[in-house]
């Protein structure tokens, strides 16, 4: 049997032309002011990114999907950021979440067929879930807290989680925990991936985020307790070559520019919204929209060099890996850093640029900055990749 | 007689030591939080500035009051500012108010008589109300639209204003208008403020303002609708050395640097938000408090710097003038940017080093940051200090 | 017959493994301190570079040349950078004209034959000769007061230009000039490129070239006196679509990153500089190399992120362009200032942290910050972009 | 006997007039290219300095001087830095020392008596000559090699100096070194300045300076090898609260803005070369001056605000140490590198806007660059103000 006749589903590849994007860009955008006002799961949004085949972008082959690759993925991820950054995060997690099972199947068998199969019919949310309130940034390095016991027949999860974003509104999470097992070694545990359906009984959302930005994320707190699981549930992630165990988030790879993408919509959506503003304003005492200033103009023209800076270092890292240019893979992280760093200075330019209306709600910038400072937030952290950086170069 | 003799009031001199002004500023900021949520007028941080003296502090000896100097204001807003910046934004605007009439009485004297009695009682917000929808910044020149017509016994008012801070709160607006007069030059109309008790009838508020930062300062739209005053309610603002009336805010003085000094108050905040939350963290991977890292200690130390940069030039230019250092009032303007940006610095350096704990609402940081970028929306802008600066250097 | 029957010579492909390139770069370093003072023509380097096939590795097919395309062109002037930056704009120039001809021959082909077979056996540079002291940047507008007389057998060319590198050692000039001609319009004269051989009766050096970096450049004021010249040796520029003439080199193509990838050598070469210090550096009161602090780690890593940044951008643009992605083409010239930004912010943030030993001719860092700061004297000029960038995004 | 009565010698009370001040500076000017070219110690710009009477301007009261205080010197040093930094250098560490034995005296009294006799006449230089090549910044701790060794009848200074501003040119060394004594502690030796005539036999230079800026300062090396001094010449500094001994020149004071001063000089020659190079360039392309432009004009602005900063922070540093103020004593090593980040600011900024102009020899520009780059180096180093003001807030 070849994986592509195993299947029972077949996912639509999307329409990546411009257009076809800039039609679900602006479904989007239209929800996008009233869910970060009121913080619920933006599931108009979400449910036009499902229309559009954009959930389901990465699904293998092997599952019947396009499995885009990152270059795609990128593209689309902008697309939904420049729409609605919250849209866009829940969104980036699944594709993420798809990508990996294509690449390196983990889940088990029933699960991700009901991920599938829920996939097709609406949106179907998955995430990996790792921080802990206590741990840290797990990029940091540190074990969980969060464990999961071996039972007779499978597995119990219990413990508290941070910064899961989705929210209730996840199909699946992809929990970070320490096996507690019978035969295991108390002083090295095994630690890995427990794939958990969101509608278990012991699952409890604590509503924690209440966030400058990605106010519709729902980035909640969450708790596991005596969640049951069946034995294909855990999937051990191996240690480091030094036996640490990392977050693999914290390594910068070819599929991890999915969030940077995101944020670069933001931007856009930042520039689209300066540039509204300023053929739109036409002060009295000037007589004419202040686009037609020098000012303005050069204003303008740093927001989008900020921007072309952020895309050509997203897509040129994505093509440069795919030409095999492996001597720079050590410096991936800091492409990821400079990339936010241009988002936020491309979003600060423009708000600095205008005085109260660059802050007012009632124009869609003050969002934009908001949504673009949370960049920082993704893992990896800009102090942690210069240090690692500088070590390299002075080959500490 | 003497102006002392005259008034029938005594304002306390406010007790400006460290100790005391802390103990405001504690005061203030344990109510901050929760008018920065429900944007309402922070009247427990104006009652507590009240009780403390600080609303009156620049009455003029001649009325009765302590006279206070711009560097004692500058004192007193700062530490305002760092308990609740819409209370001191409405502080500073009553505090330039009073300042104004003491040094060139234009008041009638039965409107300033009754703000002084209302003013022994509780707060009696006072403002300068310029700005309108239509002509963008007043400091850029431009007439406004809202005319003082003469009437048989005074003037009558009409015309739309926005960015009125204090809104509802204020006991008197300043409102800076064109006279239209019988015997006036329609191509040149004299320009001036009128004084108007905020409870007249004709004036309706328009809750415009919904705003990244200093939600409570209720900024909002005000319009004045056949609002009928006495005669001496007008006083004339002198046309510039070139024909053109300007606004007096748009011109950096020694009093002008309230605002400013408000805002330091608020990155002092952020300082100590910063320090606080660095001291109690205790990443379980790191086993010590952040503050303890060399990292985490020189960010630290950038934000003080900027902080003492800003403190610096504040007091710097203060004591230049007092030293009677003419050479340097040009760059008056500039300075006062150049503590602008330490301002936002100071702020977005804190914020930038901590990830989502320096953007979640669950600490104060995240608002000292929103409110620390409204520091830009004061005149003098930045593109026009800059331009106003070149060419004296050019001599253009 | 065939083009490449046509060809009398054969140029060798040089050696692009980062070994042979390497090597290249050390040769050229050992000199160029030493040119760095004198100000001399730096032969020695531009003969290692002709050893190693460097300078003719954009000589075209049809002429028996590599014709190696952008991104093979970036790595070989980023290797010659590295090593001298001097030699690195002789040669960039030199391969820009070799690359031009490939494409669009427009070359008197006697001169181009000559060229040809000067350059197997030593360096033979040739340059674009355009800006004049009274123009400004050629790149801004303007017409040439170089003027190119029709005589009876030829053109007679007359005028004074500036800032032509390579000097005296220029085999052949490139050189923008107003054509005068019999049947011209004196109100619309044709303006070209005259192909000028370098040791013509006429042609006097005058040594301006007196500059912060790029010493050995040689880039001096040239002065045409009466120089005689075949029929063929003048070529049109055609008109832009408004019916302006412009500097072909202020427009941002593929063939236009060969200037940046040469500053991006000398950033790299002062990474090397401050690696090779702060592990060799071992204060008394440290009692360790510096590199083993944090603080000279994370200087280190700044420094890596800005060339990482800065490769990126460069090979980024180049395989965007590649990729068929033509929307962000406009955006190209904005792609050039962000390099120029990063190479300076490399430089800068390396001889910052070092006090006394980043600025002493001591150490090589000082000549790679002099050398790194000329980056911005090449077209496109950062403001000219940033107005244009700003009104594409405006639409105005 | 009063002090006054003492001193055998008067010194003039100098002219700090606008117009004296700025008649210094053109003629210090005019031979600082000439000095910068050739390396030579600029006796010519301090010969000036000392017939204007700025070189004894600190030599206290009771030694018949003015004893100006820091807000004189530091407008004496900034006129001096306006027209040649390397005789600014020399006359600040000169003043730093008259300044130093009028508050503390310390030298021995036929030495000081030398060296006032030597000051009537011309300029005598002195200088402390702390630094040595292996030690590192002695700011940064750690105990000086040199030793000073008690004799029959006196001392014996053994040891190699580095940074030695004034070279030949000093009448007197200030130099640091340790106690080498019968009796003494060889645990924990008494750390000292020794009082060194310059023209001693013992004492060679080695012509190490050849620097990026400050090129005629003469800042070489000194060796000292078994130079015989009396016992009066040795004069202990006490240990820190620590036990720790450190460099006097690590804790900013008022008497530490000298330094700061002198660039703030360069900044404005910096600004004054700007504006020159405006008002006069006329491309033919443009037509009219290009100071005409917005964009020159905004540069022009920012170098401005940046030089109103940094004499705002020196200025008010220093007026608010006047005014009592303590509680920002500990910022003002702080407030001394955000001086420094204000020069290099401001003409790095006036360098960026021109292009080949600003870099080219033939125009001042870059000269002011390369000397303004050079405040770095003068003590207190930023990374450690920053870690120290982040314990401080920290509170670690």
């Amino acid at each position: 049997m070849t994986q592509a006749e195993a299947s029972p589903y077949t996912f639509v590849v999307p329409d990546l032309s411009d257009d076809g994007l800039a039609a679900v860009t602006a479904e989007i955008a239209s929800t996008a002011t009233e869910y970060d006002r009121t913080g619920d799961l933006p599931w108009a949004g979400l449910e036009a990114a499902y229309r559009a085949g954009l959930l389901t972008a990465t699904v293998g082959r092997q599952y019947g999907g396009p499995e885009l690759g990152p270059k795609d993925t990128a593209r689309i991820l902008t697309a939904l950021g420049e729409g609605d950054a919250s849209v866009a995060l829940i969104a980036a997690n699944t594709l993420i979440t798809h990508a990996g099972q294509a690449a390196r199947p983990s889940w088990p068998t029933a699960y991700y067929d009901d991920l599938l199969r829920r996939s097709r019919t609406g949106p179907a949310p998955a995430n990996a879930v790792r921080a802990e309130p206590e741990l840290g940034a797990p990029a940091r390095g540190g074990l969980p807290r969060t464990t999961v016991t071996r039972t007779a027949d499978g597995w119990r999860l219990d413990g508290r989680k941070a910064y899961a974003t989705g929210g209730a509104g996840l199909a699946y999470h992809v929990v970070w925990a320490v096996a507690v097992e019978p035969d295991g070694d108390p002083e090295k545990p095994r630690v890995g991936h427990v794939i958990v359906p969101g509608d278990l009984p012991g699952i409890t959302w604590v509503p924690m985020w209440d966030h400058l930005g990605l106010r519709a994320s729902n980035t909640h707190d969450v708790i596991y307790d005596n969640v049951e699981l069946p034995a294909d549930a855990f999937a051990e992630i191996p240690r480091g070559a030094d036996g640490v165990y990392r977050d693999p988030a914290a390594a910068a790879g070819p599929g991890s520019f999915g969030h940077p993408a995101l944020y670069i919509g933001v931007a856009r959506a930042a520039r689209s919204a300066f540039a509204d503003y300023a053929r739109t304003r036409i002060p009295a005492a000037l007589g004419k929209p202040i686009a037609q200033t020098e000012r303005i103009q050069a204003v303008a023209g740093e927001i989008d060099l900020q921007i072309a800076q952020a895309e050509t270092l997203l897509y040129g890292a994505l093509l440069r890996i795919e030409a095999g240019d492996t001597a720079f893979l050590p410096q991936l992280s800091a492409i990821k850093v400079a990339i936010a760093r241009s988002v936020i200075a491309a979003t600060q330019t423009a708000v600095a640029a205008l005085g109260n209306p660059g802050l007012s709600r009632h124009n869609p910038l003050e969002r934009h900055l908001r949504d673009a400072l949370c960049i920082r937030v993704h893992p990896p952290q800009e102090d942690v990749v210069l240090l690692a950086g500088g070590r390299r170069v002075l080959s500490i």
